[in-house]
């Protein structure tokens, strides 16, 4: 990459997160720094455990190596809870050997909730974030677009949506290399007086920003690719994007159904099966490597519980990109500009 | 029907509201009376433009007759100024022979806000009822599941959840056959402790109602069966709605670009397609003909802009099944069992 750091960067990798762990994480972790160079991985967890599986495989020793954490959080565990009653979890430990500067970046597959709240906690915030945010990439007709917030801010304020904003538009930019990225909030109409009160407020300080504000957009214009970046507040962003990830699974419950009892038609779908498989794949998480928490001081990397180990390496890919391309540093300076809209509310 | 009205039931049909008005609303009228015993149809708006269209049709005359408005109220049109700036628009008109008792129901595929404000004002609300809402019907992997709030009711408090989600069990047991629908809240987590304010009190309240609560469902659920009645506040219920309509469009697109460029796989995809579509049949909303708008004092159907003859037929059939159900004196009913959850907000 022109232009970025060509320092050897180290992934701190919570080894006990996903629903396959530590073996998909294992192996997620062989591929990468067999694949990239310039990349050392620092499995976090269960060293037994992690040592065993990384016996299955060839690979730099050098590149990789086991931190010991002896609990871990589940996916079903209270995190504020979790992390009180459990201080030696591969989360914590995973996200202070980043605070400690012994890694570049932090990725897990674990509990959401209990990443946000531990890389909250332990990194702290950018100076003049009001709420860090989780965004989710999604491809589009014309190319990849991302909806903030996701789920880490239930009920927002119009201020809220407009930090989410500035910093979904300073990814996108570096992310997916767009120019000019085009913000639209998420509405139940294109007029300005639509929606709800947030909605509402929102459009009045989104015209006055100065940021690349196209107006709203309508839940049919999500995937239309209108805008690069979408706001809307953390309940609807998650109630939208677990949906999402719902759809191909549900699709292939229909075609099941539709061959029940039919030879010819099982055949036929089978055959089909391949094509749908290739044409639904941008709608899957393995492509796009979890979700960056972005707003905490420091790289933080939430993957989904079936993570596999194509989705760990694209989780890693994208932390070395965050990290070469100083996104916090932008991030830092530019929210700055934003603050003179904060001061009502 | 066993067990309910014989008598002939009388439609009052805004034949101007969908995008190809009033071509789709005659035809779909003359389909109906065609088919379907003891049904009368009244179109309402411009009677020269509706008479052209009916003389294309053989019909029985006694059954179809137009009933002239001078005004239409245009999709873009805001709904409150197009109201008292139309005073005979072929929604006030067509509702107020509705309010008469000259017809038994009203349909419309013309402007949602519109359809809402000036059912409201000319039919009133049920006794009890604080906020009508809309529903949208959809399929799941194990029957019929019915949305609230799909866009009438933006913020909203947690006592008109509950009214939502009793109006909606009343619908599905009558509409769907269902014994005893399972009401959800959807919500970000499956905890009680999870979501948003507005959620979080729902929870506590839809616990003591009374009513078959099973708890809260994420967005991957919905489409799972697990509850015939899911209940949101309109603005999340609109964007899920309008989300959802436009998938089998991006599949189509998808399916579109993956052929770019080879004949093969044009082919290949040409043949897929018939299966396709009859798989992705259950998310037409040509098949579930309009959403109900339940809690007004009479019957007001919403249709989409994108209406088909056969959509308005079907709404036309749903409009007849809530009228000899006697939906709304059941709900009139019901809502005062509901009544005391209400004292506090």
């Amino acid at each position: 990459m022109e232009g970025t750091s060509k320092d050897i960067i180290t992934i701190s990798l919570d080894a006990m997160g996903s629903d396959d762990a530590p073996v998909t994480e294992v192996a997620g972790a062989v591929e990468t720094v067999n694949e990239i160079r310039d990349m050392n991985i620092i499995l976090v967890g269960d060293s037994a455990g992690i040592d065993k599986e990384l016996k299955k495989y060839s690979y730099d020793k050098k590149k990789i190596r086991v931190h010991h954490a002896s609990e871990v959080i589940g996916m079903h565990d209270s995190p504020t809870e979790a992390l009180k009653k459990k201080p030696d979890s591969s989360i914590r430990v995973g996200l202070e050997l980043h605070k400690q500067k012994e890694a570049d970046a932090f990725i897990s597959s674990g509990n959401t909730g209990a990443i946000m709240a531990a890389s909250l906690l332990t990194l702290g915030r950018i100076a003049n974030v009001t709420r860090p945010t989780i965004g989710q990439e999604f491809p589009t007709d014309t190319g990849t677009s991302i909806l903030f917030d996701v789920g880490a801010n239930m009920d927002c304020k119009p201020v809220y949506l407009l930090e989410f904003a500035l910093m979904g538009v300073i990814y996108a930019n570096h992310l997916f290399n767009v120019e000019n990225p085009r913000i639209a909030l998420l509405n139940v109409g294109e007029e300005k007086t639509k929606g709800n009160a947030l909605s509402i407020e929102a459009y009045e300080r989104f015209e006055k920003s100065g940021l690349n504000f196209i107006g709203n957009i309508e839940g049919s214009e999500v995937l239309k690719g209108e805008a690069e970046v979408i706001v809307c507040d953390g309940f609807v962003g998650n109630v939208l994007m677990k949906f999402t990830e719902s759809v191909p699974g549900v699709l292939k419950n229909k075609f099941k159904d539709y061959t029940k009892g039919s030879i010819f038609k099982k055949l036929w779908v089978g055959m089909m099966y391949g094509t749908l498989k290739k044409v639904l794949k941008g709608f899957d998480y393995e492509e796009f490597g979890g979700v960056p928490l972005l707003g905490v001081d420091g790289i933080s990397i939430i993957g989904h519980g079936k993570s596999t180990a194509k989705a760990v390496k694209n989780m890693i890919l994208k932390a070395e990109k965050m990290h070469r391309l100083k996104i916090n540093d932008i991030i830092r300076d530019r929210i700055i500009d934003i603050k003179q809209f904060y001061s009502t509310n």
